[in-house]
C-alpha cells in the first residue's frame, strides 16, 4: 500500500534535506513526520506511541546536530522510527520488522546514521561516553554525542553507572536527553520516576535560587545588622546548595529544564545552546507517550505496539483464526501464578518493568500485595528474588531469555552459589519474531546449564508449562538446594483447552511421546511440536520415528537417554536455542561420557546472528521447522554409519 | 599459633554474650576485637584494612540489633573478620581462607548469622530489601534488615536499582549503613564518589535548614514588610529544599549522617535511633580503611590482603623461592599493553576498580590519558568499550572471569551483536584459589563460547599471552567483525624468561606441544603445564602420549582435530572450567559432526560448587593436577573401548 506523504517530507531523503529547510517549517515537518509514522504502523504494525512521543525531539536533533558526523544514540531503540524515516529509509519503511527488510530498531549495519545498535534498554549513556572518550583521544573536540534516553531506561544500573562516569570526564561532549514521559512499556515505578515528577511540578532549580537571591537582596535595606545576617543567610544557601544538589548535579551532570519536548521551537533553540556548552550534561523534556494519536495518549500500554489498526477509528485488528485457539504461554503463565498462589500462601511474582509482556499484570491485579513490577533492573529482580527466598518465598522471577543476560551474575552468585530454590521464568526464548538478533532468546540453555545447582527445564505445551510451574512451588523443590528455569517462547502454544487440573512431573524425568525404530528425536520445549509433525511424514514415507519430550535439559533424565542410546544409532535432538554448549551437547556429553556412539544431529541455532522475521520463518531458516526436521531425518537414515580410519 | 584474646573478647563467643556488656565496656571491646584481627592476619594472611575499617560498626551492629533475628547482610563480604570472630567462628578464624577451613566472606551454610553470602560487590542493598519484603510478606513488622555497603560498591549499577526499588516500598525495614572510606581495593572513582565527598566536608543538610530557619527568624524582628520578604524566602526555600533535595532522599532514602564511623558511642546511639525510624533509610558513616594499624592507613591499596606480615614493624614477607621466579600473568598482561601501546595509538585499556588487580595500573601510570579505571561498574566498562570501538579504538578491557559475569549481556549485545573488535582480558579465569567460589572464573569458556563473532583464546604461558594480545590489536582482529577474549589465571606462569620479542599467532590455530602414539591431550590455558607433567610419568610407564596446546576454544583448529581423530581413539580433553558446555564439549561437537568416534574423558571442573583452597588443592580434588592426569590416563589406556549393544 503506497502510503501519501506531505510536501516537505517528501523532499527529505537525509537530515541534510531537513537542514535546508527554514525553521519555522520544522512544524509542519513534524506534523507530517508523525502522520506518516501513524499510516505506516497502522497497516504494517510495529511499535507506535514511543516513536511518535519524540516527533518534535527527532526533527529537532537532525535540524540542529550535524548527524551523522554527530554521534546520535537511541536508548532501546523502538522510539526510532521517526529517525529512520529522515535517514534514508523512508521508502522501505514499510519493509520494517519484516523477514528481510529493515529493522525495528537502530542497527549500526543499516546505517551511518545509526551510530550504536541497541535493542535492550540503558546503553546509551555508556555507549555515548565511550564515542566521546573515542573523539578526545582521536583530537576532535567538536564532535557531538548525545544520548536521548527515556525516564524508564534510567532506572537499569547500567544507565546509573554510565552516569556516574561520564560526570568525571569533565570534557567529554555528551548530551543525556531525558526523554521523560514516566512510562517505559508499562507505567515507569521506582523512587526516581518520583523525583522526577517531583522536580518537574516544583519551580526549578535556577527560579528558586534566584528567587532567593533577588529576596534577600530586598531584604538588605533594612540597614547593616539585616546585612550582617543576609550574609549569613547567604553563606548558609550556598551550603545548602551545595549539600543538596539536584539528583543529576550530585552526578556532575550540568542539568537543564525540565521543558516540553513538544515545543519544536523551544527545543530546537535549546539544543543550539547546549552545543555550545562543553563537558557532560543532561537536558530534561517532558513528552506525551503517543503524542497526536488520541487513543494511544490514553492507553499508553496498549499502544506500545498495537499491531494492525484503523487509524481513523482507532480500533486495533483482531487476529482471525479458523482454528480454535491456542492461549499465549505469557498467558498461561499470569493465570496459572494466580491460580497457584491463592493455594500456596509464600507465592509471589517478580517482573522487570514486563507486567503486560509476562501476564505478570493478572497476578498484580489479583494480588497487588505478592506480585511486584520493579522497574527495568533485571539485576536487582533476581538478587531482590534471593533476598525472599532466604525468608521462606516462593518466588516466580519472570524474566524474558535475552533480558536474563543482564542478571547472569546474581542468578550465579546470589541465586545459585546460595542454593536457594528461586523459581526463573523465561519467557521469549527461543526466536523472539520481528523483534530481531537483540530480543532472540539463544543462549539460556547453554548459559544456565553450566551452572551448578539449576534445573532447566522447557514444556512441550500449556499443561506441561503449567506442571512445571506446580512442580516448581512444591516441597520437593522449595526444601532442595537447586533453582528451577522454565523456558517458553513467545506467543501461542498448541492447547486451546489448556486448564487442566495439576499433574505432577517428577525432576529430570523426560517422556516418550513416541515409539519408533529406525531413528530417535530428542526434543526440548514447544519446538518438539514441529518434530510430531515432520514424524508423521517421516512415517508415510516409511521410517518409523520415536520422539522423547527431554522436558529437563538439566538433570537428564540419565535412564531414558541410556534407553535410546542403547537402541538407536541415528539421533536427531531438537532445540530452540543455539548449537554451542545447548542441550544437544548435553546429550553428546552424556553419550561420550557413557561410551555410547551414534550418528547424532543436532538441531538448533547456528553460530552466526539470525535476523528478524516470523518466528516459523527463521525456524525454516536454520533447518529445524517440521520440514528442516524432515530433510534431516531423511538424510540420516539413508547415509550409512560414518566409518572412521 | 595460639593468638592471645583480650579478656572482654575472651568471653564473647556470640553476640548474646557481647549484649550483656555495658555500653562504656565497648570500646574495649573494640580495640580488643581490633588487636585479634591484626595478629590474626598477620600469621594467617586474609583481607585486612575493610575489616579495621568497621572495627567500631562491627560491634555496634551486633550489641544495638538482635542478630540472627535482625538480618545483616555484609556487601562484598571482605570486611566481615570481625563479624565472623563475633559470630561463634573466633576459635576457627585460623583456618580463615585455609583449603578446609572458614570463608573469607560471609556464607549462609557457615553460620545463621551470615544472612547473606557473598563475594561480589553491590548486592546488600537488594538482598536487604527481598528480606524486608518477605518480612512484610510474613507478617514481622519488628525485624530490622541492615546492609552495609562501601562508597565503592555503591558506584555498581545493582545497588542504584536497589536503591530505586527500596525507596519505593514505603514500609520496608531497610538501613543501608554506607560505609564510606573512599575506597574500594583501589581509590574509588566517578561522580558520586566527589559528591560524597561534598556533602561530608560542607554543613549538613539539616544543620544548613537549621541555620537558615534561624537566621531568618531573627530577621523577623525588622517588622511587618521584613516578615513578609521572610515568609516568602521561607517559601521559596521550601521549593528549593524540594527540587534539590540530596542524592538519596531524592530516591525517597531518609538520609542521617554523615557520622563518624570509629566513634562507637555516637554510632550505638544512632543505631538506636534509626531502629524506630520506620521505613528506608541511609546512615552515612565515615570510616577509615585500616584504621588502628599504621602502615594500613597509609597505603590502603597495599594492605587490602598484604599476605602474611610482622605485626610490629610492619614488613610485609616476601614470598621465598628457589627456583627462578616467572611472573604473574596479570603483570605479563600490564607491562605488554603498555608496551604494544606505544606503538599502536589506537590501543586504550579499561579496567572496572581493577587497576592493581588487573595490573592495567602499569598503563595508568605510563599513559594516564589512555587508561582509565571506571569505578566498580562492569556492564559500564563493556558499553564504554563497544563505544570506543565505534570511534576506531582498540580497547583491552580487563574484567576477572567471575565479573564479567556481571556484564553478560553487554559482551552479547553491545558488542557481538555489532561485530565489534573489543578485546577482552579474563583475569582469574579458573579456580581463583582462597577467595572460594564467589570468585572463581568457572563459567566463562561456556558463556563466551556460545556467542556469535566471538573468539575465545587462551595462552599456556606467558610468551603466547603476549602473542595473544599482540594478534588482538593487529588489524586482521580489528578490521575483523569478532571480538577477542583471552582467559587466563590468577597467579604466576612458568617463564621466568617470558619478555620474548612478539611472535604472529593465526586465528583458530593450536599448537602440537609433543608427538605420541597411545594417546592424545588437548588441552586449553596454562593448566596444559600439569599435562606436560603427567606426560613424562606416562613416558616412563611406556604410554607414548601426544600434547595438542588448543590455543582457541573458538573457532576450533579443525585441522588439528581432524589429525588427532584420525589417528587416536583415546582422548583426554582438560580445561580449567566446567565441564558442562566448555571446551571438552566443543571437542565432541566436532567429533560427532564430523562422524568420529573415540574414547574421550573430559577433564575439567565438576557440575557442584567448589569451595576454596590453593589452586593446586582444587586441581588435585577435581582430578586435574598433574597425579589426576596421569591416573586418567592410565585407566584410559588400560580400558578396551566400551562395546556399544
Amino acid at each position: 500500500m503506497l502510503i501519501k506523504q506531505g510536501p516537505l517530507l517528501n523532499n527529505i531523503q537525509y537530515p541534510e534535506d531537513l537542514r535546508k529547510l527554514k525553521p519555522e517549517q520544522l512544524h509542519e515537518v513534524a506534523e507530517e513526520l508523525r502522520q506518516y509514522i501513524i499510516d505506516m504502523v497502522s497497516v504494517h504494525g510495529g511499535h507506535f506511541g514511543a516513536s511518535l512521543g519524540v516527533v518534535e525531539l527527532t526533527v529537532a536533533l537532525h535540524y540542529v546536530f550535524n548527524t551523522p558526523d554527530d554521534q546520535l544514540i537511541w536508548d532501546v531503540g523502538h522510539q526510532a522510527y521517526g529517525h529512520k524515516i529522515l535517514t534514508g529509509r523512508k521508502d522501505n519503511f514499510y519493509s520494517n520488522r519484516i523477514y528481510g527488510g529493515i529493522s525495528g530498531f537502530p542497527k549500526r549495519k543499516e546505517s551511518e546514521y545509526d551510530a550504536f545498535g541497541v535493542g535492550h534498554s540503558s546503553t546509551s549513556i555508556s555507549a555515548a561516553l565511550g564515542m566521546a572518550m573515542g573523539s578526545m583521544h582521536n583530537n576532535e573536540p567538536n564532535r557531538q554525542h548525545i544520548a536521548v534516553i527515556g525516564d524508564g531506561a534510567l532506572t537499569a544500573g547500567l544507565a546509573f553507572e554510565g552516569m556516574n562516569h561520564a560526570g568525571s570526564i569533565k570534557d567529554a561532549n555528551i548530551l543525556i536527553i531525558l526523554n521523560d514521559n514516566c512510562m517505559a512499556i508499562d507505567p515507569n515505578v521506582g523512587a526516581l520516576k518520583e523525583y522526577l515528577t517531583d522536580i518537574t511540578t516544583s519551580p526549578t532549580y535556577n527560579k528558586v535560587k534566584d528567587d532567593i537571591w533577588n529576596l534577600l537582596g530586598k531584604m538588605s535595606r533594612f540597614g547593616k545588622s539585616a546585612r550582617d545576617i543576609v550574609g549569613k543567610v547567604e553563606n548558609a544557601m550556598k551550603g545548602a546548595l551545595l549539600s543538596q544538589s539536584n539528583f543529576f548535579e550530585a552526578l556532575n551532570l550540568r542539568y537543564f529544564g525540565p521543558i516540553d519536548g513538544h515545543d519544536i521551537d523551544h527545543l530546537t533553540e535549546v539544543l543550539k545552546d547546549l552545543k555550545d556548552i562543553p563537558g557532560p550534561k543532561i537536558l530534561h523534556c517532558l513528552t506525551v507517550k503517543g503524542k497526536g494519536y488520541g487513543p494511544a495518549e490514553v492507553d499508553q500500554t496498549k499502544w506500545h505496539a498495537p499491531g494492525l489498526f484503523d487509524k481513523v477509528t482507532g480500533e486495533i485488528q483482531k487476529k482471525v483464526n479458523d482454528k480454535p485457539v491456542a492461549p499465549k504461554f505469557q498467558d498461561v503463565f499470569g493465570h496459572t501464578i494466580v491460580e497457584l498462589a491463592e493455594k500456596n500462601k509464600n507465592i509471589v511474582g517478580i517482573t522487570p518493568a514486563m507486567p503486560s509482556g509476562s501476564s505478570l499484570n493478572i497476578m498484580m491485579k489479583a494480588m497487588p500485595d505478592r506480585a511486584f513490577d520493579v522497574g527495568i533492573a533485571e539485576q536487582h529482580a533476581v538478587t531482590l528474588s534471593a533476598g525472599m527466598a532466604t525468608r521462606g518465598l516462593a518466588v516466580y522471577c519472570n524474566i524474558y531469555s535475552t533480558f536474563m543476560q543482564r542478571a547472569y551474575d546474581q542468578v550465579i552468585h546470589d541465586v545459585c552459589l546460595q542454593e536457594l530454590p528461586v523459581i526463573f521464568c523465561l519467557d521469549r526464548a527461543g526466536f523472539a519474531g520481528a523483534d530481531g538478533p537483540t530480543h532472540h532468546g539463544a543462549y539460556d540453555i547453554a548459559y544456565m546449564r553450566c551452572i551448578p545447582n539449576m534445573i532447566v527445564a522447557s514444556p512441550i505445551n500449556e499443561e506441561e508449562l503449567r506442571n512445571m510451574m506446580f512442580l516448581a512451588q512444591s516441597d520437593e523443590v522449595q526444601t532442595g538446594k537447586q533453582a528451577f528455569t522454565i523456558r517458553y517462547p513467545r506467543g501461542e502454544g498448541v492447547m486451546p483447552d489448556w486448564r487442566k487440573p495439576f499433574s505432577k512431573i517428577t525432576i529430570g524425568k523426560g517422556q516418550k511421546l513416541k515409539d519408533g525404530e529406525d531413528l530417535a528425536i530428542l526434543s526440548f520445549g514447544p519446538i518438539g511440536n514441529q518434530a510430531t509433525l515432520a514424524i508423521k511424514d517421516l512415517e508415510k514415507e516409511g521410517i518409523s520415528t520415536a520422539h522423547y519430550d527431554m522436558r529437563f535439559a538439566k538433570p537428564l533424565d540419565e535412564q531414558m537417554l541410556h534407553e535410546v542410546f542403547r537402541k538407536f544409532d541415528k539421533i536427531i535432538t531438537l532445540e530452540d536455542g543455539c548449537l554451542q554448549g545447548g542441550i544437544g551437547s548435553a546429550v553428546l556429553e552424556f553419550m561420550v561420557d557413557h561410551g555410547y556412539t551414534a550418528q547424532l544431529k543436532r538441531l538448533g541455532m547456528p553460530d552466526r546472528l539470525v535476523e528478524h522475521g516470523e518466528q516459523y520463518q527463521l525456524y525454516a531458516e536454520c533447518g529445524y521447522d517440521a520440514a528442516g526436521i524432515f530433510k534431516t531425518a531423511k538424510s540420516l537414515t539413508k547415509k550409512e554409519l560414518t566409518v572412521k580410519y
